[in-house]
């Protein structure tokens, strides 16, 4: 019996701190898509909010990480247990990076907004990130339902980000040539661009901790890179 | 007795994984440095080097991790050791993204040293990179020793690598516009410059992790950020 009350008393403990973990993460995808949308619209209020929002989301980050801090003291976990509270320090690091990335993104719009317009690259960004958000909905969801195999599937779904991604970097190299004028607009751009790139990572990161949670190793293969600017040497 | 028997056992490794720490630091130290050095030297094979041991800077946070998990599974340490063990796993996550940026640094290397030279950024980026390096070998120092207050110098030193990052991209903007065919070089060396930048955002992270292990919270204030380029709205 005192065994059952000690684990009830643990799973309410891990329950709570799941919770956390979720709420972060739907900051965190509203985050990525009011981000966009601004970038898209040129609209420095919505930009604004997203700004201001980013102190809850690091909040959160303390809470779960102290949370997770008191946990590991008072219950010592072990196995998957153990697993789950490491996993949630993991994931709360990189939904922290994900925040910070749209925050970037949304300083950078009241910047843009106010130079011309350079093609539709706003567009290209904002699927970018839908596809993001997307992928970090599934990776959450993967982790609630200890689902390795929906994990897998947002891990192969990076590459549809990394394509985009190189073909947004072609796209403003062209640009900045075709019109010198379009050259500072176009490194905003860009950073943007390669910020939304590794927001995919990091949601990466977040599906490979739902493999370490049920396997109990990182999964064996290194992602695949498909960043393959690295290599461009002209246009 | 017993006790003082399982607090020898924990007190060796400890040491073990701090010692890992402390060889994944050397590690990254290094690739910081030559990755650099390749770069303003134009040497491609000196690049290669710097690529190869990425691996071994991987395997190692692998390492590190897994011990991490065992102590806790085993020892179940509390207060100042536990926060020891999570400071692990932060710092080997710090230094393995460094190691990614210097790896990606190296990369560059190998494209930009079959283009033209642009003006002597290759030079300013080593300087920012030498910064770096030396605030990395001070925050594991300071760690080692549980120093806070030289973990609070390297914090402080961050503003010195943004500064310098922002006048190489103002600088970068100028080669630019002055002449499109600088384009694509500029691109690769601007990448490489804000990795160089973000390296130095880790090695801060890192020194803040000496702060929560001395007084068992991180930083009230949040660190001077000091990349002022999302506001540049042209030259």
């Amino acid at each position: 019996m005192q065994e059952e009350h000690i684990s009830s008393v643990f799973d309410r403990d891990l329950e709570g701190v799941q919770a956390q973990i979720m709420k972060m993460g739907g900051l965190v995808e509203e985050a990525i898509r009011v981000g966009a949308k601004s970038l898209e619209a040129r609209d420095e209020e919505l930009a604004c909010k997203v700004r201001e929002r980013d102190k809850s989301i690091d909040d959160l980050e303390h809470l779960i990480n102290e949370r997770a801090a008191r946990i590991l003291a008072l219950r010592a976990p072990t196995a998957i247990d153990l697993r789950l509270i490491l996993s949630v320090i993991k994931i709360s690091s990189n939904l922290e990076r994900i925040g910070d990335y749209a925050k970037n993104m949304a300083k950078r719009t009241s910047v843009l907004s106010r130079m011309a317009p350079v093609g539709d690259s706003g567009a290209s960004i904002r699927r970018m990130a839908r596809l993001v958000e997307a992928m970090l909905k599934d990776a959450l969801d993967a982790y609630i339902r200890h689902d390795a195999a929906l994990a897998a599937d947002v891990i192969a779904r990076d590459e549809d980000v990394d394509q985009i991604y190189n073909a947004l970097f072609r796209e403003l190299l062209t640009f900045m040539m075709e019109d010198p004028r379009n050259i500072t607009a176009c490194m905003h751009l860009h950073f943007i661009a390669k910020n939304t790139e590794r927001m995919g990572d990091h949601v990466t990161a977040i599906a490979e901790q739902v493999a370490y949670l049920v396997t109990g190793s990182l999964p064996d293969e290194p992602r695949p890179k498909a960043d393959m600017t690295s290599s461009v040497t002209g246009i």
